[in-house]
């Protein structure tokens, strides 16, 4: 599965068949006459190429990591060694939870490329969040992704030799570990260089850049992430990172895979779906189809956080076989109630860091390099800062307070109120 | 420095000459004529060979890792790379905080030994103790010591990249992390084979074992320690991995070095001088002596404590250059308060951590494999297990009660509760 030929060189759809028509992992899906595939270019991404590749056979996606970031060119170089992180991630979520993410066929780590599954006809989340389609498996197929990648990549569930050797491995990703350290946990908070917001949000990010409160709790986040490599994240699971059909739903692009805290994929993912709730008005005009989408919105993350903490509870009571709250002190001893209590505890501190993630998530969106589609598609500026400023008002309050907020019911109540009530 | 010799094979006072006579760096401390060397073997510890080497011009410590456990025998191998790690820490700690350790003359990584500076007249803390004597600057260099061995190791300071390099050198070192992730956190709370304790613990140590609020919050510290890699620890700073004369304090041994949380090191410091405070009945038979005694230990930890939170918060204004807490959002804005705060509950946090890490500390001196020599030196068994039963009884307060002790009087108040009162 792993090759390395040749000095690196970015494929092109003229090169692309000459240079992977003889592997036969790939041969095998697309058809052995590699002049007759057809090659496009679809990567909309900062940091790679992107080919679909078709054949009599079948169609494949073939990625390759590009030495910069795309949108801003030389300037700005990335390991190659990305490519790397993400095969090793995939392999892993393949395992910990079969089904969830695409099948990989080929990896040339010199080339920096993946020959993997092509998802068809699949697309990316936030595209159909914008649609205002529903999706009834969604909330279900996240939360138990979630839940296993996150309980069977720590050391809850692993061998720690393996789990050490795994921290090690991801230790080495320092350019992407300092793309999220950075654009996530300090830029929004003072006026750095690649920021840029939606001009009417000025005074409220006046505020926020003086709010010591919020920017001493963002730093505490930011230190749990650097610091507690607590399982094996995606490191980028937003709703860019969802492809869905009206039955199916895949997690792509785990090239940001780190050791990490548990809290931090799931509060990225649910802070990318109240994001999109704000900004449902520059989306849906129709008030009772918006509200009803909005509703839905906020249902799927409620569901979302139900079914990981039953997923979690479910896996920590029947595969809990690591170093960390070990059988023998609790059931071996006829005291099943003792690692209840630990669960208890276990879930209450994902839930506190969720909530903290979530928050510096929305304001990392809105305020820093990349935001989100769902706001940026917004053409009028004025209705584009308001629901931009409806997000960073509930952010601030899931960062500071997150220790003091005791249900999803009271989060979503916060998402209604300050919908309904707030000026910008 | 580093030098890979041959096959590894243990030194004998007969060979050592032989074997080190050639190394310049050994030559010029000892004099050129090996033949002349004294060598004397002093090891007393479980895990290396230890040897004074004399000469002309002076002496030093030779020190080489054995590949067993020497109290179990080859049945409890254990890697010669522990060296390697000690190595490494020794320099690091050298670095963060000069002469605070012994100085390195020669390294050979193949044959696990470090040829190192020869303390004398220094003797090993815990003898000092047992002994009642006393000395003016123990607190000031043990505060000072965690203070910047903790905060320069951690992103706090570091480069981020060195201090992810460092993680991965550290990760490697899985079967000395065992031991402490086992020994500490998991043997002494069930019937755990290589435990022991005193017999007149057992309706104690029974009752322990049953404790299931005790055992969830000793495996939070576990998850701790396994999971938050804030800093490079020493990892077994004890009484006995501190060496003192009147006038001089030196730390030995990392050999246990890891990346791990910040209360760890100063956790298991504590938690030995306030086993040193309980067991002082078993050595020092005069009671106004003895009282006079007990109450400096107290200060000594009272003092380490309130050094190490100001040697801390100095470094935190004038050498926060890491990752975290970035000065570009504090001082930078004209807000040093925020910078502050941040630091008040960064220290909150180590100081919570601290209490845990030294209940389970003095809890797993008790009835885990390794004893102290203060206990176990006292011949009246009676006695023995009600200076132990007073360290359980306050251990248990601490891993429990962790977020709810505000402050060191508290602590001191309740070792001479205990002290005064309780019964075994």
């Amino acid at each position: 599965m792993t090759d390395t030929s040749g000095t690196y060189a970015p494929l092109t759809p003229e090169t692309l068949g000459q240079r992977l028509g003889n592997i036969a992992a790939i041969r095998e899906k697309l058809g052995n006459n590699s002049s007759t595939w057809t090659i496009k270019e679809v990567g909309d991404g900062n940091l790679n190429l992107v080919f679909i590749v078709s054949g009599d056979k079948g169609s494949i996606i073939v990625k390759q990591a590009l030495p910069y970031v795309r949108l801003v060119g030389d300037s700005w170089p990335l390991p190659l060694r990305r490519a790397w992180y993400e095969y090793n991630a995939l392999i892993r979520q393949a395992e910990r939870d079969p089904g969830s993410v695409p099948e990989i066929y080929h990896f040339d780590e010199g080339q920096a490329i993946i020959a993997m599954e092509f998802l068809t006809p699949h697309v990316i989340l936030r595209q159909w969040l914008m649609a205002g389609k529903k999706h009834a498996g969604l909330a279900e197929r996240l939360g138990k992704f979630c839940a296993r990648t996150l309980f069977r990549g720590s050391d809850l569930s692993m061998d720690t030799a393996k789990r050490k050797a795994d921290v090690r491995l991801f230790a080495e990703s320092v350019e992407l570990c300092d793309i999220t350290e950075t654009l996530v946990f300090t830029d929004p908070y003072f006026q750095a260089e690649r920021n840029h917001h939606t001009p009417g949000l000025d005074p409220l990010v006046a505020e926020m850049r003086r709010d010591i409160d919020l920017k001493v709790e963002a730093q505490h986040m930011k230190a749990k992430f650097a610091n507690n490599a607590e399982t094996m994240l995606h490191g980028d699971l937003h709703t860019g990172s969802v492809m869905v059909t009206e039955t199916e739903t895949k997690v792509i692009d785990p090239e940001f895979a780190l050791y990490g805290p548990m809290g931090f994929d799931i509060g990225m993912l649910l802070a990318n779906f109240w994001m999109a709730f704000f900004a449902m008005p520059g989306h849906l005009k129709d008030a009772a189809k918006r509200a009803d989408y909005q509703q839905w919105i906020l249902g799927v993350t409620d569901e979302i956080w139900s079914v990981f903490s039953a997923e979690f509870s479910r896996l920590w009571r029947t595969e809990r076989n690591g170093i960390l709250y070990e059988k023998c002190l609790f059931e071996d001893q006829g005291q099943p109630l003792g690692s209840e209590q630990a669960l208890g505890h276990y879930l209450a501190h994902i839930w506190q860091d969720m909530l903290g993630f979530a928050g510096v998530e929305m304001i990392r969106r809105t305020l820093s390099l990349a935001h989100i589609a769902e706001n940026d598609l917004i053409e009028d500026e004025t209705l584009r800062a308001e629901c931009e400023a409806r997000g960073l008002r509930m952010a601030r309050q899931l960062v500071v307070n997150r220790t003091r907020i005791p249900s999803m019911a009271n989060v979503l109540d916060l998402a209604r109120q300050i919908s309904e009530r707030t000026p910008v």
